[in-house]
């Protein structure tokens, strides 16, 4: 006896090395205690199989939930004036000088309450509910003191419950340098790894640590240092990598079997190896690319030829990706960047689980695995890349 | 005593020549008998107004319902196989070897019935009516026989009339050359201009006639005989126009008093001048460039000094533009065409209107208008261009 048992559907479970996205024709899933207790074609149903719930889909798709493996979407202040004084011809260093960029978002996030934090992520979070997102991970980083940062991390749960959300949080204390500390990184890493990261650690606020590596941000020793002082807290870590510069982020955080490495316009060839051999997660961004109107592609040829597992996420941010769709990251995935729909639909479902070290537990339909199933009126799952924007869920059951 | 009265609203009246949005802060709106009867501040209402119905927002913005002045998006079949083959490296010639481009779609438009036809359309326009748009502009073009497309063209009447939106037709039979009339395209420009115009016109099935003039498709000459045979029977042109090349698509559609001229990619000096001078709209259709990957942008710093009127359309089409969300077209006519925020949202609005020759009746919200409103949960205009794929409205308030 199911709790809910699904038939006259074709069952795209995502699992890796058999049909293109592990499909099922004509198959069945059973839940049970909001786990898959079935899934395969309908006629290996046991015989009376039976469940509390029937539900008869028409041939149409059943996928895993999504999982969007890197948002910044609990952030204080709107960055869509600044959008428009851009286009209006304002230079980059007059909106600077106004208070403009990253700062204005830490301006922003340091003034909110974390009610009001937790009220305006989950209008954004609601949107990517919507899109068949059932886990997402949130970082923090727009608060840059201890106290902030532990709002935003709050407010992340508060918000992701409210919604419904899976959740998983990390600290990214290392992602700009906070006004206080002007003209000394290496005093506010040295807060970050002293301070900070014993302070989340101690409470259990953060799942994984990030980092910022680049010229803009912080140097691969600052984030060594970063990584060194998760190591001692037992908590993995994630990089963002290689996005406008190579600085061989990726292998770094191969170096630091980190989840995942974020970015990677330009990692190098030796960075890719690395990241193969350490199963490091390739996270790609594409809406950042886009909204940057970049150049420089990350290397998925050669990710896909030396075995890199390759996620794709929204990196929801008020400034280099206001992104709500993790549906539309995967036409971008394709489009900008050359990925497969079958790759970039394993991009939100296996390998964004991946980059979150629950691939265990989610990212594709197989029994044992949490039951967040999303169901979609299209003839074929490549209708999901195809169309720009992806399609609308019909259904989504969540485990819990 | 309005039908309905919208009270603790901004409004985004989109009228021109005053404040950015012709925005009136604190605002209100009457409606009476599907028109507007009242739009202006608050405080100007007169004493005692009541209405059937009071809506009050707080403090949220009001906009004109949007137009979607250029769509395909009546066809039969699915590209998505070909999309998805083209990214597992098929080659474009081998896709046209095996049936597919634009002539697949030809095939299943001409295999499919109305019924199917305005069964498939009506899912997608859902879509483009949840995004906001109550008016919608829907192309013939895959039949390319009298018979099928009078049939599309049918199927755009009963699937507009079923999802509620306010339609225009437009008979573009002059889109690409069909399989019976190989090398033959002065043929088919008779059969055009000689049967199916007239056809079509004797049955009032369209509101507009266009045409593609380009390399592949249709040149000047043959271009302006459909122009001269519309022109007979009292119908207004449109024109795809110097999309891929610069063949003077926009003078020429100037020079026929045309309502738009659509794409120009390569529109030269001269074409924006003689489209600035005979008041035809340029529509702008960045979904088709983002997806070609196209590198040569429309001139909208040369159109915005000629004062050209400039709208924006998903061109939602199988092949080029597999694009639902108009809003999606905001954030990039921005980014990728360098439209301010406030010419995108005047180009979903005024200027879509004015391409299909509506704007006395739509598309801003002044008194007399359809009453034909979207409510966002914004605190700016410009949050709608900001967000990549814009923001779902809270409310649609319909006309009739
Ligand atoms: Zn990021
Ligand atoms: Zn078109």
């Amino acid at each position: 006896m199911f709790d809910t048992l699904l038939r006259n559907i074709n069952v795209a479970t995502m699992t890796e090395g058999g049909a293109p996205y592990g499909a099922i024709m004509d198959g069945a899933i059973g839940v049970k205690d909001g786990r898959l207790a079935f899934v395969g074609p309908v006629t290996d149903l046991p015989a009376g199989a039976s469940a509390v719930e029937e539900i008869s889909g028409n041939g149409i798709w059943a996928f895993p939930g999504f999982v969007d493996c890197h948002t910044h979407i609990v952030y204080g202040g709107n960055r869509a004036r600044e959008f428009e004084e851009r286009l209006n011809g304002v230079s980059y260093e007059e909106i600077a000088r106004r208070g403009g960029g990253i700062l204005s978002t830490v301006k922003g996030t340091r003034a909110a309450s974390a009610e009001e934090l937790t009220a305006s992520a989950v209008k954004r979070l609601k949107r990517l509910a919507a899109d068949g997102v059932t886990t997402v991970e949130i970082k923090s980083g727009y608060g840059l003191t201890l106290e902030d940062e532990v709002k935003m991390l709050r407010a992340a749960r508060a918000a992701a419950k409210e919604v419904g959300l899976r959740l998983r949080t990390t600290f990214l204390g290392a992602h700009a340098l906070p006004p206080e500390y002007r003209n000394d990184k290496d005093g506010y890493i040295a807060h970050v790894c002293d301070v900070m990261i014993p302070a989340i650690a101690k409470e259990g606020l953060a799942d994984a640590v990030d980092a910022f590596c680049e010229g803009i941000a912080f140097s691969p020793e600052q984030t060594a240092r970063v990584f060194d002082a998760a190591k001692k807290h037992g908590i993995r870590v994630k990089l963002h990598a290689d996005q406008l510069s190579d600085l061989s982020g990726g292998a770094m955080a191969a170096r630091y079997q980190a989840l995942s490495a974020d970015h990677l316009e330009y990692a190098s060839a030796t960075s890719v190896r690395a990241m193969a051999d350490s199963g490091t997660v390739a996270v790609l961004l594409p809406g950042a690319f886009y909204v940057l109107q970049e150049s420089k592609r990350p290397p998925v040829e050669m990710m896909r030829k030396a075995g890199v597992k390759m996620a794709l996420a929204t990196d929801a941010n008020p400034g280099s990706s206001p992104v709500l769709s993790l549906q539309l990251m995967l036409h971008m995935g394709c489009t900008l960047f050359g990925m497969t729909p079958e790759e970039a639909l394993r991009g939100i479902t296996l390998n964004g689980a991946r980059a979150l070290g629950l691939e265990a537990e989610l990212g594709s339909l197989e029994v044992g695995k949490q039951a967040d199933i999303l169901l979609f009126d299209i003839s074929e799952p490549a209708e999901l890349a195809y169309y720009v924007g992806g399609v609308p869920p019909e259904k989504i059951i969540r485990a819990s």
